[in-house]
């Protein structure tokens, strides 16, 4: 019997001893009864989310994960942030992430932030978009607060040029640079349009009001982050599967996006440490009636990380156990689920780390195994895979695979 | 000191846990002292097949056990059974699986086997046999009961082509179709091969006579799966060891004899669940006397997975272990003996699944460790490997790896 299948990633949940944990990883010390009972049923192990000791970003290994190489389709996150905002991207097109920043007169930024800016981007960024340079047409979207995304369409672009955004407050708008020969026309561009940028945004009534209000004023957008969009096979051409995600960073949605896997978003579902975890179980269970796979992403464990607060992490894990218990409680039983990380975040660090992540394959008739659901422990059970493995695995615990051969 | 090499392939044998045997496996449940025994002292662990996931046929796990990438040599089955039958391939040939079958005089098809026909088909096949159609040559042979191949050989060949072989009863023989541009005279030449055997069988001489007996006529060969012949290297040559196998099944008979891989005919090797085990054992030490390496293929677990019948399944492995049992006991000092699965078949999906298969490399000196053989215990091994690894363990584990470097 065909089943259906959720895939859970507990975004950067692996970690590594902590000494305010007596030792233990976070996943470890956190007291979870429910992961704890899904491991006994489940075939469980460690994965690399793309391969041993290589340091993963959310949006590679999500992408690994899911069935593209990143190696292949991978050259920045602009395109992802930018179909995230559900900006409309062709293959081929140049993409950033893009601040709206603060800088004065000599162009040294005051604020990457903005005053970390809530309203009027809407206004400012249509201010920006649809522009055109040379023979290259621009798009122009605003995120949430000071974010935005930009896109460049047109012959000869390339992904390889340096930020705008100098990443530091005190610095000068860097001039943009290629990093490639070939690059020279989209650096020209996008130096031109960072200058647009202020021109138009400087003088615009909403940091009028700004100032006049004693805000500081959002006068000019900062590209980072370029990227080429991909030409990405659809999820359900790959996989035979409909695909729906429950994600809450615009980064995955937009990889989700681009991959044909229909966003389904949640209000209260914000990414961050109050995120609300129950809703987005339901918003899972609601998605399984209609569709055949679905990723939710909980961000809030990555914070922690980055954060380098173990005990925060405990704490997320433990609401991230109960969320997954009422999942489990409400579950059809004709559904596979996969439990894993894209990531090591571990406390230690503050940032991504290249360290296999525990994994468990729930399903009716798994192989239940003697492993458990921490970096430890996942040691003892079957799988030692790559994220690339994944997707094949949800197929054949799905019995949804073909047979190679006779 | 070299030594010499037995690999054990139990066709299927791995499974999942069922409901009927305690919600164990069935390499779990049964009573198997001589497998436990030597788990004791070998390098025990698991091995995807192919990979994690992959769902693989016996041919496409064979191939990669032995050392042929099926992802480069295999396109379809027909030339391994074809192979199988004993019948000369040329790298190129285009080869099929046949039924000898009775259709009616619209072309429907009344019985797909010819009412099992046991005798005459070999006089069947001569008069098939032979035939040119532009300039194809055609070989035909006819194997067990209604089976049979069919070998193209000729310029401009494909094996992208549908089946004649409706696949049920009561529909018409189907119309070959190219599946891919090029394959347009592949298709014509199978059409009028197709019409041929109707012309020729229909009026034969044993067909007049099963008619008269009241006995359903073979007056139609219907071929299917089509498979390009691939040019295998020699396994002697790719291994530097002279390789002998005990297989019941025409199919993987076929992959070794285009291998060069001997095969040893045993009488009542049947294939089936009556296979005489013993008689296959004696065979392979017999074999070791003048070959390096013995493959043997049991394929009595496959039917009983494939049959959805677990028990039946556990009484195979008490057949097998006393078999392996008898193995032991008059093996020779310097053999490595490898017990392993080709794929899972897991009784509750009644066909090849993608699970991974319990490994163990026996050796003297083998790093004995702390698993066992089955799907949950192995788990607990050293081994986490893939197909394609299988022949390097067992050149290193038999002292006949070249070292790579200094």
């Amino acid at each position: 019997m065909i089943k259906k299948a959720v895939l859970i990633i507990l975004d950067g949940v692996g970690d590594r001893p902590a000494n305010e944990l007596e030792g233990k990883t976070p996943l470890q010390y956190a007291n979870t009864p429910n992961l704890d009972k899904i491991a006994k049923k489940s075939t469980t192990g460690l994965m690399d989310p793309i391969a041993p000791g290589i340091r993963a970003g959310s949006d590679t290994s999500h992408m690994n994960i899911l069935g593209y190489d990143p190696y292949k389709h991978y050259s920045g996150r602009g395109p992802f942030e930018a179909a995230g905002l559900d900006m409309e991207l062709e293959p081929g097109d140049i993409a950033f992430r893009c601040n709206f920043a603060t800088v004065d007169e000599n162009m040294v930024v005051k604020d990457r932030r903005a005053g970390r800016i809530k309203e009027g981007t809407h206004e400012l960024a249509s201010a920006l978009n649809g522009m055109q340079i040379e023979d290259v047409q621009i798009f122009v979207k605003e995120g949430v607060e000071h974010r935005a995304a930009l896109v460049l369409r047109g012959p000869g672009l390339s992904p390889h040029v340096s930020d705008a955004d100098p990443h530091e407050t005190g610095k000068k708008v860097q001039e943009v640079v290629a990093l490639e020969p070939g690059a020279e026309k989209t650096a020209r561009i996008l130096n031109e349009f960072v200058r647009r940028s202020y021109d138009i945004l400087s003088t615009h009534e909403i940091n009028r009001e700004r100032e006049a209000q004693g805000k500081l004023p959002a006068n000019i957008l900062l590209p980072r982050g370029a990227g080429m969009a991909p030409h990405l096979k659809k999820f359900e051409a790959l996989h035979e599967m409909r695909g729906a995600c429950v994600v809450g960073t615009p980064l995955i949605r937009g990889i989700c996006k681009m991959a044909g896997i229909t966003p389904i978003d949640v209000p209260g579902a914000t990414g961050g440490y109050d995120t609300d975890m129950m809703a987005k179980m339901r918003a899972v269970l609601d998605a399984l009636q209609e569709f055949d796979f679905v990723l939710v992403n909980i961000k809030a464990p990555d914070i922690a990380g980055h954060d380098s607060r173990p005990r925060k992490k405990v704490e997320v894990i433990e609401r991230i156990d109960r969320a997954v218990g009422y999942l489990f409680e409400h579950l059809p039983d004709d559904v596979v689920v996969v439990i894993t990380a894209d990531h090591s975040t571990p406390c230690s660090v503050g940032d991504h780390s290249g360290d296999p992540v525990p994994v468990m394959l729930y399903a009716p008739d798994a192989r239940a195994d003697e492993g458990g659901f921490d970096e430890i422990s996942a040691a003892r059970g079957a799988l030692r895979i790559r994220g690339s493995d994944l997707m094949n695995i949800i197929k054949n615990a799905s019995n949804r695979a073909h047979k190679f051969g006779a």
